[in-house]
């Protein structure tokens, strides 16, 4: 029996091969450069995805909240790293999580740390967030002064353990000059290593964004690269130059529910609960919220001729389709979508299904 | 104790009283316009707020999916109409649900309506979907043929009920004149009750959409109203003129993870995965992704200085705040998002908090 025989209502498929794939060659690019991988676990959410993960070497993973971390727990991993300024109303959670799984945070201000110095009762390492320019979160470079205050605070209690500098590049995502960010960004980890490494000495610096990792082939004394994306892809990454279409490795199936030839569109049940409202901006200012791939009982293929999702609502989604599309489709077929943000997609659908028609987990609600 | 004291993570409130009142106010001038009210509960999503509503004479209501309908099964809906154009991979699906509870589908082309009238095991209501302009979905008001046609396959079998012409005019959202709009979307049901009630004494006609039913004050021969929107309201809305800020009923408690007061900003855990990334564009070009409110232990209030989220990403959401704002927030404090729009931010969130600290439920996953 093929996997589409299982698909009745939107699903989210993943293909096995391509997420190890991806996950080997970022594996193997870190190795090359004698970093450590430590990969996001935002985008993938899973568990399964996360034995995958350890054929290829990796121990730790880092979430994007804690209620992630808690999902992650339990799996032998080495530490999660809890990639998002910490929230101090989380503390008892964490203290819970504590007890049985080496756990990082992330801290970026004097009154959270000054607040898990009082509180915690287990041990936690955390990484200082550094902003090099992104502008979104973290201690700015030159704020060498409350870097300081932070490493003061830690010393005072004995369940802190202070890690490193983690520094997420987003600007990657819309700046042009990719290699200048991602060269200040290197700079500024060496900047922060020199100054710290005397007084500790195993301090690592985590360096964690899709574009620059994917394509930057400089990382200096970098110790960790963790990016998340690499391991699903998409449009947008496509689009970045991080990867080719072919990497992309989820693709949500969507029944055809009905044609207009007029207007050479399909009307599909896939819509903005479904994928997310990401949108690409096409040369000719149309929008793109997703691009159709043909479905067969061994996965996906990319058609020459180009459909894409010209505009989806809560639950609708419309293809402009091309014509070889529109003359081979019929009502009640299922055609592919590849997603323009794999993260919020998987996010949104909860669950994967394989290509051999196994469920694959996620993390499930908010 | 107040519900605040359960607030630690990223927490959908809801207002029952407000809630109350937005159902109460559209069952109000359904009645008084001689309609009847069939909302559309892919917004609210749950069968106790289901509950609410039947305090207010709501007797029927309609589902964006069949998993949404499947749902609301057992709550004894007099019927549930699944606004969506039917996917034929879901006949079985269809059967099943059908046994116990009363459904009508929607219907615009006759591939699927021939698929029905073959594979139905029980009796199933049809409703027509008829685009008088939106350009989405149904059937063009100008082609009678498919009408007639649709009608034809109907007769062929003893399990489809054909139940009247469905009317979403959803572009009363982006279109200025939203009157003139309404009026064509009436005029053209009209047009349809006319020619088929003889044939069909007991068709209705449904028009359904939170801006036209909020403002308009006349519906002509219209049978049924069939808003979805109007149970919480959301920032879209009050934009559109369809309420104030003071009718949305749901609010994303979030907590305050860092202050930047150099650029007069907050970072919230609040992002694309629990608010979805529905956005306003205000006066000056900047991007609103949901306004601050004040949390205190009676609800929420709309504060006379203006803040609000400018920048959202899968769980970071940054606040461009006040001066009065900045000077009265902490880093553990939590403050309200109203959102862009709420039907999204309630899927996304999967379940509620009232006011007096109970969990209200909604549909999970997709």
């Amino acid at each position: 029996m093929s996997y589409l025989d299982q698909v009745f209502s939107p699903t989210l498929l993943i293909n096995e091969a391509i997420t190890r794939a991806n996950i080997q060659a970022m594996s193997d690019k870190a190795k090359r450069h004698g970093k450590k991988l430590v990969p996001h676990w935002k985008t993938a959410q899973s568990h399964e995805i996360g034995n995958w993960a350890k054929d290829y070497g990796i121990t730790e993973v880092t979430a994007s909240s804690i209620k992630l971390a808690e999902y992650l727990c339990g799996q032998g991993w080495e530490n999660i790293h809890i990639a998002f300024p910490f929230n101090i109303r989380e503390t008892n959670r964490l203290n819970r999580l504590a007890q049985s799984q080496s756990l990082s945070v992330q801290i970026v201000n004097t009154d959270t740390l000054n607040f898990l110095a009082t509180n915690l009762t287990e041990t936690v390492g955390f990484f200082i967030e550094i902003d090099a320019g992104y502008g979104r979160t973290g201690v700015s470079i030159h704020d060498f002064q409350l870097i300081d205050r932070l490493l003061e605070i830690a010393k005072s209690s004995d369940k802190l353990k202070f890690k490193g500098f983690y520094l997420h590049p987003g600007h990657t995502y819309y700046i042009q000059d990719k290699a200048k960010v991602h060269e200040e960004s290197r700079d500024a980890l060496h900047l922060l290593k020199e100054k710290y490494r005397a007084q500790y000495p195993d301090l690592k610096t985590r360096l964690g964004d899709t574009p620059g990792c994917a394509v930057m082939e400089e990382f200096g004394d970098v110790d960790e690269l963790g990016p998340g994306n690499f391991v699903f892809y998409d449009l947008m990454q496509a689009e970045l130059g991080s990867c080719t279409k072919n990497d992309i490795a989820v693709c949500l199936a969507v029944p055809v529910v009905d044609i207009n030839l007029d207007r050479k569109e399909l009307l599909v049940h896939g819509g903005g609960v479904h994928l997310a409202k990401d949108v690409l901006i096409q040369p000719d200012g149309s929008k793109n919220f997703g691009e159709v791939v043909i479905l067969s009982e061994s996965g996906w293929t990319i058609p020459s001729h180009y459909s894409y999702l010209k505009s989806i609502s809560q639950e609708h989604g419309v293809v402009k389709a091309s014509d070889e599309l529109l003359a081979s489709v019929k009502v009640g077929d299922l055609i592919g979508i590849l997603p323009v943000h794999s993260c919020m997609t998987a996010d949104c659908m909860g669950e994967y299904l394989s290509l051999d028609g196994k469920i694959i987990d996620h993390c499930e609600g908010q």
